[in-house]
């Protein structure tokens, strides 16, 4: 066995697993803690330190990872996840850009790509994405088509909800949440725009229609997959001892018939 | 082959459609442009040339479709889309009329008529349509006595939101949805009437019940024809060997039974 | 045939139900049109007089229905509903009771019990509530516990909301809509009871687990009845064609050896 | 029979558990009443007698389980349950800790361990917990990085909504339930983050696509159990009985044969 082929079997024994398992969590408290002035001012070093320590041990277990597996590394999705939210964090962020600083908390959905159970939630979850891509293209043709007629329509009298193409999808957005879509938005409108409800009333329905169709899509093949998995088995094991027995059935009978002549 | 059937089956070279469809987009990134000032004031001249050479490939599609389809053109239905949609952009709008400007927008919207996957999710939903009516109708129903009650009871203290049966309907549109319906509109109707969420609270739960009905129904029925599509065939097929095999079991033995006589 | 058969037969012939359906629909419009002052400032005692009409078109039917079925008329639920929206229209309502005046617009719910699509979804709403009555009173069950508690803890600071237990309950009502829970409601106690999430964050996600598992029971209960119904048939008699065939062929077999000895 | 196990059976009689939850019903309305000041004002001391009449029921009916079912008691999850509700009542709440006395209204849900319909449904509700654990620990981890990169980006500006992770956590718990998201929360923060929508609005898709995956995995688990709890029986006894008959068949045809020669 090559030095790199112990090194991988090394990486993906349970006990390494659980370590990392650990770090992430142990990581993911003094991220929390980093949030509190009160903390920071009294252990800030330590606090920094270890969370020092955990990037380390991270940056490490990639660097092993990527000996041992080589350029098949970043064939696997979720190395990449690794790797680029490890990366974020690496990131100097002494340019004043709290953002990043704030990003390196991602580093928690590690977890994620190390647990077996909730890495097949999310591949659960983004499977499901294609089979309702042509629904997202269409709400995403509809909020388009929405946002120009809104802009076009509402620009010059409410500049802050439908200003612009950007500003006009944000309040679109709000409104297929139906978060104070009337009373905060459309109420207003309709002083200036009394027809404006023949917009947003069918907008509505219509977003509305199509989230309910992208629900019952999702439901109908998790349904579908769920009912193959479990009964195709059974049924078709059943199936074919059943159509074979027949056969066997009609080879005697042709047997017999043979035999008599 | 007729010149008119050579049309037909030039349209409907892959390649003729591509090339629509690429217009359609680069109309939609224009059609985006015209909302911005800024852009206008400098391109304005440009976008709107652009825009109307768009315009021209659509109507030149469509009258080329005409002549190649005939009378059979408008039997089509997404043919007739096409025709409404590019139609609004051609009615002159140099009246003030504002609101067909941004309509024209809608001719965006071609992109599912020639793109065959939205196509097909659209017409997916309109054929869920049919077996949602009686549900509409009742809720149409629910909504129309709701109104004229609502308008009967608060529009003297409120005329802003009950004064006559449309803003009674829409108000109750925006009870149906949850938005603000106590704090915005039932609390200070109670402050007047005291008893007002005897009306509102049994009008949220029947709604509520209603449009959970609709969501119910439609997830049945999807799966029911996916169910149907995809484990009726492999059924049958196994149905029918079965019975033909035990047919042909019965005949070999009554046929034993003869020659034996 | 007696007279009173000859009325039944009468009253269900499907012109008689057209007509009621149309003396419904134009008593609908009616009743709607009384919601606008100026139509009834113009055209009121006209109104009044169609109005009065249409109600004594539905008395005389009810009247009819009595005679012609006699006693069983009070057996079948549609007519008792009939009875009770008719009967709301006939209690004088002169003594300043508007909303019995407002509530004599139900009579256009008449069109559900004589159309029999609409008839179906709501026999089929009702068929539907016996299965959710456990969860039902489940939820009772919370909302009355909430109340109490919410009304103990915060009446005193908050007596708008929680003053009593119907205050609490419809608060609760609406915590459970979502509507303005937090930055109308939960917020404004939090800072005078700071811990008060710990009653409402909990109320909010058993309420919504609640209402989730009801509209589950009702996909699961609708989709194993139209799965029933479909499949059922067809595969029942599937199974009783082999099981006959196979009893068929064995009997054959028995004859075959007892005639052989 | 030792005088136990007669206990024992003595309080699973139909008329002992009848009692019971009309002595819990009949508290449930003193409880109800307490929270009313002219009630307490008028009839106080018997409302408070009343009360402790009940809880020395209940006590006295825990102390007959307790003394009939022996250690075994406390291996039944409702037992513990009821003794934890009905121990609550027992502290002694006179340190002005208002709170404990709010929760004996908990004593209420006795009437959920005591009525098998009510406890099969919460029963329902517990053992669908398990197979959301996954997605709930995702959600966990959602929030929790959600909540540190809000209150690092926002705590400064917005001390009051994301001062801290549980502040941040409950404001990202009130923008998942959609309610006052933009107008109330998100709105203000772009006013001073301009950008704020790139963390809020991909944050609301992420939670409602784990909600609504939630739903269908309930869903579909519900139906799977539903669907085998159903057809399975009929299906097994119609496919034992095919391969019976048919092993039946064979076996005369094999003798049939064996005979011949």
């Amino acid at each position: 066995m090559t030095k790199r082929a112990r090194l991988a079997r090394f990486m993906d024994r349970a006990d390494v697993q659980n370590a990392i398992i650990a770090v992430i969590v142990v990581n993911a408290v003094i991220l929390g803690m980093e949030t509190s002035d009160t903390l920071m001012a009294r252990w800030g070093t330590l606090i920094r330190v270890l969370d020092m320590a955990c990037l380390a041990i991270f940056v490490a277990e990639l660097i092993a990872k990527m000996v041992a597996h080589g350029t098949r590394f970043f064939r696997n999705g979720w190395n990449v996840f690794d790797f680029v939210i490890v990366g974020i964090s690496l990131v100097p962020a002494g340019q004043g850009i709290s953002v990043l600083r704030a990003l390196r908390v991602l580093r928690v959905m590690r977890v994620i790509s190390v647990a077996p159970r909730l890495r097949r939630v999310v591949e659960g979850f983004i499977t499901a994405l294609p089979g309702m891509g042509s629904v997202f293209l269409l709400m995403a043709l509809i909020f388009y088509i929405g946002a120009v007629i809104a802009t076009k329509l509402f620009s010059d009298a409410f500049p802050e909800w439908f200003g612009d193409l950007a500003r006009s999808a944000y309040t679109l957005f709000q409104v297929m949440t139906l978060e104070s879509w009337s009373m905060g938005i459309v109420r207003p409108v309709m002083e200036t725009y009394p027809q404006a409800w023949l917009f947003f009333v069918p907008f509505i329905m219509i977003t509305s229609f199509a989230v309910v169709n992208l629900l019952v899509g999702l439901i109908v093949n998790s349904m579908q997959d769920a009912h193959e998995r479990e009964t195709g088995e059974a049924t078709d094991a059943y199936r074919d001892a059943v159509l074979a027995r027949l056969e066997a059935i009609e080879k005697r009978l042709a047997e017999a018939e043979r035999t008599k002549d």
